[in-house]
């Protein structure tokens, strides 16, 4: 079975975005770049990545960031542009997303894969949201998930995109908390399907563990 | 196979709160009781309800509450006490715990149902967060989890924990969430499992529907 989500570019989060190196920040959003990182790190693979910036200003010593830690460094990184900043709820299930030891924390490798992701996916609501209103409509949302490669029946599309709604409207918070959440779950749901069925045998703790966290 | 959750007090929805009636609001939360709803409303069997005058002060025509409505709604009851009044993402998954059809909404007959647990759940925070600092911490969730009837492993216990807590401590609407989360799952997952054997076959559409709600 071929995974939705895996195939579009901005449902891939190993592939490269069009006309954008992985990692590279939105123009117009990034502080000057600084070289290195705080004393102690051992940041020479990483001087000249803009990104090491922000992670290393809220990191700390154990070098990984938490939910809260996230919300600071993605806020601070002005990635959400003139949207509203993300929630706590939206950084938790990114950490989720690329948390496969359940450490509750993300190194520096899974934020710049995440990093690449919003980019992408910012990239994609911009484009819809021609007006710059801060919303898009049901349908557009719908659009966007078919065009991911998500294979979904009209009625379960129309219950997930309700879901994420807010006064009949998506916001940008929103659409990358949807987006974020059908990763996770076919991340999830995919690592068990060894034959590429489409079908897992969940025991029930493996299964409330790993959708809890997303 | 006996489900977790269901046989514990503030886990069971459909059981009483001892003490209480299960509908009975709070003491000194309520506003005083309407008799009867809006003009047009059959509201013979919910005249003598007070959550009646909560339900219909925003369910509009349809009879029904959507998320943001039953934000507005809990709200107003001051249910939540002195603790903050909950997040509209925990009220979207409020409506998924009991929304089986995928409307996105909520009747009466399932708002009381949630008024209850809320009620129990709000009682058993109170009983923990002694000292009414508006949090508890991670041990005493992982108890109240365990007390529940959930029989997870210390791995999983501690990774649920650290999901719902915020700089280290576990507010109200979080400990709700949590709840609310693990009881749904917990539902979602029963429901398949017609052998209550502990373990479901999944389909992949089916897994995506049901978590991408909760």
């Amino acid at each position: 079975m071929a995974y939705p989500g895996f195939g579009g570019w901005f449902g891939n989060f190993s592939g490269q975005i069009p006309g954008m190196q992985v990692g590279q920040p939105v123009p117009g959003t990034c502080p000057p770049l600084l070289a290195g990182g705080p004393p102690g790190y051992t940041a020479y693979s990483h001087s000249s990545d803009p990104m090491w910036t922000y992670f290393t200003a809220v990191a700390g010593q154990d070098g990984e960031v938490d939910a809260e830690e996230l919300q600071m460094c993605l806020t601070q990184s002005g990635i959400s542009g003139t949207y509203s900043p993300f929630s706590l709820e939206t950084c938790r299930i990114m950490i989720a997303m690329l948390d496969r030891d359940y450490t509750g924390k993300m190194g520096f490798s899974e934020f710049k894969e995440l990093w690449a992701a919003l980019n992408a996916w910012k990239q994609n609501f911009m484009a819809i949201d021609e007006d710059r209103s801060g919303t898009v409509e049901h349908h557009e949302l719908s659009q966007a998930i078919a065009v991911m490669g998500y294979r979904l029946s009209p009625q379960t599309l129309h219950a997930i995109v309700k879901r994420y709604s807010k006064n009949g409207r998506i916001f940008f918070d929103d659409y990358v908390a949807c987006c974020v959440k059908l990763r996770a779950l076919t991340d999830f749901f995919r690592r068990r399907d060894h034959l590429h069925q489409g079908f897992v045998n969940f025991i029930y703790e493996d299964f409330l563990q790993g959708t809890m966290m997303i």
